[in-house]
């Protein structure tokens, strides 16, 4: 299974080419559409949904995920394992949050070019095909790198940030529920967040925190938009108060 | 054919997880994007709408149905049988047009529960595996349920109400065309609408409505957007004029 | 390999209902959706997106193109050969620039038309079994026409205007980057903008246009929006500065 994780958007041409290349290279693989509204231009923030998301897919799974305000630039694009799947896509830290929770991890660095490579569009010329063999299930046989060349140790283990907010208005976190105290109230625009298990356990219009269905703290307003009560959007900084 | 009608939208992780978990207990069954933007949290306003577009597909589509606001309630998960097609979904409502119109109908509640099933996410956790597992073939091995169970008598027999706007602007109805009468008018926006055949026939910027290609009365404006003409939401009450 | 190419957008009910006729007409056949948000209503204009964009794919590739404000009308319906891949869509010059610049082509009237016919989905009940049907390998046996009775002869060789913005707000001209000067300068929102390799070659803020990975001259800011930075959309007017 290949799985996209980028900033493309659906209506227009990006994705559209990706999966041309994908069935062409790797025909009969499923391709699932995990986000393409993944944070724009920000791998720091794009780096922690991944994570997070990718968790809940099987092995043998290859993530590819272009979050690339560097296209075109010498940034180097890259392919690592970890813990049974593949990540596929540029050297800008998308990955430091995978590589930093693996037991196992390997990594490779992408030296091979197409003979036709656009200056802005990587994800269809450069890494669609890389992640397409993966798919196939060749081995990579590009130059192999230690891992710690591409990781990012400054960046914390989990992200006080807002990193997404879907179409209810619920804004998703960059911490992992696991890791915040049971009774943690979270700060959000002004507020102090207490937990609940769901919408449905909290009343119409009341704001609550809660694990996701992929285990990240999400900020939601039963019946109601959390990103417009409370101002939150991509990059909000959250509190996590005791 | 799996068919997928939900409130999830398709940028985000909603629908990608729903099409994992497809892929992977259903794998070569196509699955198809029906509405990913049905009337959010609204299951009586989404059920007409899904009456009418489940007629067009073939016997024995599955039709996987999520308008789900009391998710991680205590509200049932259902499977029905009708006219051949099969529908998953909570139950609240989502398939009364459905069963009410259907010459034969069976219903089952869904008493499975997988053995890791968020509290946000039934969508994939239940009904995305109960789908499957239909589609595949096999005979629903669930608790069997009166049709009666899960009706609401209560309900009209079409929804005086738009329940969709499309890109376009057009005002979709919960209305059947085939029940107005011929030269009924619609008052909607404080107007009275006429009927034509489609947009060709009317002269820019006028408003009509129409018959759509699902069967539905649907509010339109010539080259135009009769939502921002005529002040439709989903939701806007409609007024059959004689 | 279907390539769709509409206005339609992807949440609501249009989409889906197309890949539900290719499904069943065409099993097995991969359908990619390359622009579901080509300019509405405004073949003119997409008509110059779809021939740059159309290029990139490979022969035998099949474009359901269905931008058609005269859905219902007496237009007639098309399907045409160029440089070994095929169109199907409606006869209103979606098609122009693609047999213009076409070393061969042939064209044919689809006469046939289904039992059930919408009066405003033609994209479902007509060309969609029309491109299954060549995607399939059957030879048209539709009503064969002369390429020059579809064709615009007044239309541009390039179109000077804005065809197509983007998620990211860069704005996509109808001008192919081959036929401009290589010092040229897009006039656009009142000023003069000078040519670059791509993003990462300016500075943040600053407006360029590059040869974008489809060939067309594309108006972006690093790290912004031209569209809102330089008031543009689609159909406005861009001048050649040589």
């Amino acid at each position: 299974m290949i799985v996209l994780f980028t900033d493309f958007g659906l209506l227009g041409p990006y994705t559209g080419q990706v999966k041309a290349v994908l069935a062409r290279d790797a025909p009969g693989v499923p391709v699932i559409d995990l986000f393409a509204d993944a944070p724009a231009q920000n791998p720091r923030a794009a780096a922690y949904l991944l994570a997070a998301y990718a968790a809940w897919f099987p092995a043998r799974s290859v993530f590819l995920a272009v979050v690339d305000p560097g296209v075109g630039s010498s940034r180097a694009a890259l392919a690592a394992s970890a813990d049974g799947r593949w990540y596929v896509g540029p050297d800008n830290g998308l990955f430091e949050p995978v590589l930093r929770r693996a037991s196992e991890a390997q990594l490779w660095e992408i030296a091979w070019r197409p003979e036709a490579l656009s200056a802005s569009f990587h994800g269809r010329d450069l890494f669609a095909p890389a992640a397409a063999l993966i798919a196939r299930g060749d081995a990579p046989h590009w130059h192999k790198r230690p891992v710690e060349s591409a990781r990012r140790p400054l960046w914390p283990d989990d992200l006080a940030e807002i990193v997404y907010v879907d179409r209810f208005g619920n804004a998703v976190t960059g911490l992992r529920a696991a890791v915040l105290p049971q009774d943690a109230r979270l700060g959000a625009g002004g507020r102090a967040i207490a937990r609940a298990r769901t919408f449905s356990d909290v009343p119409a219009g009341a704001a609550f925190w809660y694990e996701n269905a992929n285990g990240l703290a999400e900020i939601a307003v039963n019946l109601g938009r959390a990103d417009a009560t409370l101002g939150l959007g991509i990059g909000s900084a959250i509190a996590v108060e005791g």
